[in-house]
């Protein structure tokens, strides 16, 4: 083997390494002819010199006549100047001026008499009203300087200046192949085992996004032969070429054998996490990559090492924005990692608040939710909750000052609320996430979020939330805003083979419970009903499993991975799942007194108000609806 | 005809009323089917759900063996636990876990026997390492909201849970007719009189940068049968469409009769300069616009009226950044309209400065050269030097904070110091604008920019620059920065047909003089050479025609709009003049002390030391270099 295995070493020095062998392989930007008038957003490689002046010819600039200026002086209101028809020549705005005059005056200047003659109550200045000759852009002029971007306005003193084409830097060519056994192209059926292959989709859109052309290889098996032919095809076809998956250490991996044989291997394998065992390689000036399957490995790869390198073909230094932010949550860490957290940012009491996300490499989705990225450093332990945290924005701030940070317990309306205020306010955002509602009551003690959804039963008077609010909010500070009541009750698979009927029935043997995690209401709902039929949690098979969400439960559940959890209606009926009701609560909205008054909040106020808000829980099913919307006294 | 004439309205008036109407008649964004995995950067039409599960599988999250939980209970180091060969399976990440199996064990962890058993240290806890079904996405979740700008990460999500089409909003097509006898399609050699039809490129790319897609039709004769059916064929083909040119009073103007024959007409001409006698008409629902052939008052159309239409389309709110920055020039307006002035932008002493630029409606290149639009509300007369105004951002904040603002005289040579800064270090920008060595001395005691070309002489004792700099900083505060000699003289046509040899022989009859703006260098430099050869300005035909740089001096006489001017080698040669030496001068950088330790100075200075500077101006012509990028002492 040619290359070195050089793991472990920290992201920002191989990186470094990295595109430093590149520059000193000759890697550069390659450069193209196109249309000006098709050349929008492209960087011009060199100086662009006009041509022709604009105008090229003395113009009018006025609707009038031409003349001699001198032909006019003397002429004022009581004295007027007549000039015969051979002295003057109209002309509109644009036409040419002719050589023998030096003045254009304006129509409304002009008195024409009878005899076609004109009579002008002032003198004109010579050379007015007339563009002269390269007065917008002079021949041979600097239009543009190299390395800069074309814009519309550009593109008008180009062809103004009577350049056609321009020579700019070709966006370069990035080659994607997907590889492994397992992956197929996307579908909406895939057999179990089957990994949909939407990588490609992601990593050609990102790129894209900054400028490069993507071509997607079809898919090519994990085999050596396979896949050194498929790098060979597109290092023929592209500038850069990027093999996805098989670069972790599975059975099955080819890939840093194959890119070792067309070229050298300077790092397999970097210590970052997610992203780890990236392969950066180079055929000479040209880069080879070898991205790790599990999407977010992916992205962190693309992000942090080949948009530098595409910022390099481009001459252009990266800028990425960052924020302070204040962690809501600490986050623990391995020493041996880098780390790249996704967060979720709101801005709650003019502090910006950063919630970490799902930190599994394969879950695509929290990068979709995600805000913004904060690096937990290598040989850092962890970070505490209310530090303060350097974030890499991943959205304008702006659209995070409208953003409503919902941190409470789930219900699916949630996800109609955020759809609802969106639609009608397309400035506003709400983002959600599910840490139950004790989750939700101390992140509004923290003052981390502007909603909370609750549902919490008091065990004395079975009554819900208010109980909570006087016990956690002794000295108020929150509005309690009702939202819906709602029926709980256990999910099972459609038929209820197992039979269920009752909470007790959990403990049969041969019942996978799926649990909710601790904290939320629904949990503080089974634990409950437990304790009242007297039976331990142990003797439930399944009680540790927990999920977030009761659409996570239900899914379980309908996937066959589990055969019974509490959830409500709602989630059941969305799963086509049995549902045999145990109870109906209360499920409401806690609301801040630094939240109140915000114009995203008041607006969300007005929806739940909304006849279709009601007409969209009907469709949802298992809700009852009072005065959603209104203020409960507790 | 069927149409109000409104003149002279306001423009957010007009938009906001045109607007309205727009809505009342059913204007709606359009929406279409697109593939997933091409729909970057597109907008939700509705909310997308995710149809099947991801993971659909509980799949390993780790290369290792999958287990029974419960079979590793007990296990510790000094009592291992030994699995047979039929109690485990090999997994690698992303493999299904077989539905005996509620754990896995990470390969690190086993120790494999002899006999293919699998020793165990440690107990593996229920669903360790295992991803659950959905735990990435639920099938039915939300996976979008409405509206939504469709991002890499969202397709990822979208692909995963099984969603491989989606509904987004249809750019809008728009379509632009040029029209106008006089206009040509962009070409290198124009005839007098031929206008270059450079407007469509220019909105086809400010549209397309805001969403549309723009279908450009053939140029139509000004003639009102023709007008008429280019607008049909375009309203059936489109969902906006412009007419550009003869919105004007001009001689040919059938724009608002052929557009009022397709719909209504509710405004003919706005209150802004430029941008005046733009036609705002709308069939049914369909916007109708009759833009101004000026390419300035069409950009300001695209912008203040056809923008917002866009944005309304995409349910967007329109963002524009603003920014407070302090007037550098005063600038005097009519009463009558709203006048939108191109500025351009500087940070210079931590202020941020807005400088006019030219403002003819038909001066392309000031949009180019524009960082900023700065708006003069109708009756109000003007507003001063150093006030401080609002300012529409076209450019970064950030690149303008690195970019060098030199104002003061004109030379070639700046474009090039501007187009190597950028090659060397592409976050630097220069911008230049040509008011004189005077106007640059005022700038700098103004605080408004960081360098100034000068080459000021003194008639007491023929040197350059110093006894200035002595005058108007008495107390010092600035450099004086060493850049080049080069060689005055007269600029005449090739061959010199005129045969003018000397000072004496620019008062000769029939001799047209090309002149510089006072303030400039070359003025005082022609001013104090008449004055010693005793020679009146008023004997010099074209004394009062001022130009304001060299190149557009030249640029007459090239054309033979002039006959001789005083300029400098290098732009003779350029133009391929005739050049009668007079004189060589010093032309020099002022630089202010507040400007001095700034990097892009810095750099600057580093440019002018180098061996590229040098080659550069000699490739120009009529330069002498001593020690350029030195400090000079006074």
């Amino acid at each position: 083997m040619s290359f070195n295995y050089l793991s472990n070493e920290k992201l920002n020095i191989a990186r470094d390494t990295y595109i430093s062998k590149l520059i000193e392989n000759g890697f550069k930007a390659k450069t193209e002819i196109v249309k000006v008038s098709e050349s929008c957003g492209r960087i011009s490689a060199k100086a662009i010199y006009a041509k022709i002046n604009a105008p090229h010819y003395p113009a009018s600039a006025m609707d009038g006549i031409a003349i001699k200026a001198s032909d006019s002086f003397g002429a004022t209101e009581t004295t007027p100047v007549i000039l015969r028809k051979d002295q003057f020549i109209v002309v509109d705005t644009g036409d040419p001026v002719p050589e023998s005059c030096d003045a254009v005056v304006m129509i409304e200047d002009v008195i024409y008499q009878e005899d076609g003659s004109a009579k002008l109550f002032q003198p004109a200045a010579p050379w007015q009203h007339i563009r002269q000759i390269g007065e917008d852009i002079c021949a041979n002029e600097m239009i543009l300087a190299s390395n800069m971007k074309i814009t519309p306005a550009a593109i008008g003193s180009m062809l103004a200046g009577g350049v056609l084409e321009a020579e700019v830097i070709k966006n370069p060519v990035i080659g994607l192949i997907p590889s492994g056994d397992e992956i197929v192209l996307p579908t909406g059926n895939p057999k179990p085992g089957d990994i949909i292959e939407f990588n490609s989709s992601i990593f050609s859109s990102m790129l894209g996004e900054i400028g490069a052309k993507c071509i997607v290889y079809p898919i090519v098996k994990d085999k050596f032969d396979l896949i050194k032919e498929a790098i060979g095809l597109a290092l023929s076809e592209c500038d850069i070429v990027i093999l996805n998956a098989g670069s972790s250490a599975g059975r099955d991996d080819y890939s840093c054998d194959a890119i070792a044989s067309f070229g050298e291997v300077l790092y397999h394998g970097i210590a970052i996490k997610p992203g780890k065992p990236a392969i950066l390689a180079c055929q000479n000036e040209k880069p080879i990559l070898g991205v790790p399957g599990y999407p977010v490995s992916g992205i962190i790869v693309i992000n942090e090492i080949l948009g530098p390198i595409i910022d390099l073909w481009y001459s252009k230094k990266a800028k990425k924005e960052t924020a302070k932010a204040t962690l809501s949550k600490a986050v623990v860490s391995g020493l041996k990692y880098e780390e790249f957290v996704r967060v979720r940012l709101g801005y709650v009491n003019d502090k910006l608040i950063a919630s970490p996300l799902n930190r599994g490499a394969g879950v695509v989705s929290s990068f979709m939710k995600a805000d913004g990225i904060m690096r937990v450093a290598q040989n850092l332990e962890g970070i505490d909750a209310g530090d303060s945290v350097d974030v890499e924005l991943l959205k304008p701030l702006n659209d995070l000052k409208n953003t409503i940070v919902a941190i409470g317990s789930h219900d699916p309306l949630l996800d109609e609320l955020c759809d609802m205020l969106h639609l009608r306010y397309p400035n506003l955002y709400m983002s959600s996430s599910h840490v139950g509602s004790m989750g939700g009551i101390m992140a509004v003690k923290r003052g981390e979020n502007h909603i909370a959804g609750i549902h919490l039963l008091d065990e004395s008077d079975g009554k819900y939330n208010e109980s909570y609010l006087k016990k956690y909010f002794p000295r108020g500070g929150v509005k309690l805003v009702e939202c819906v009541g709602r029926t709980q009750g256990i999910m099972v698979a459609k038929g209820n083979t197992l039979g269920i009927s009752s909470i007790k029935d959990l403990a049969k043997d041969g019942v996978r419970y799926v649990n909710r995690q601790k904290g939320s209401g629904t949990r503080i709902l089974i634990d409950y009903l437990l304790k009242k039929e007297g039976i331990p949690c142990s003797d439930i098979y399944g009680y540790d499993r927990e999920e977030f969400t009761h659409s996570s439960v239900a899914t379980q559940i309908a996937a066959g991975s589990g055969d019974a959890g509490m959830g409500i209606y709602s989630a059941a009926n969305i799963y086509g799942l049995d549902f045999i009701p145990i109870c109906t609560e209360q499920y409401d909205l806690l609301i801040p007194d630094y939240a109140w008054d915000s114009q995203p909040v008041q607006k969300l106020i007005e929806i739940l108000k909304s006849d279709e808000f009601k007409e969209r829980l009907e469709r949802l099913g298992g809700y009852t609806l009072g005065h959603p919307g209104e203020i409960r006294e507790y």
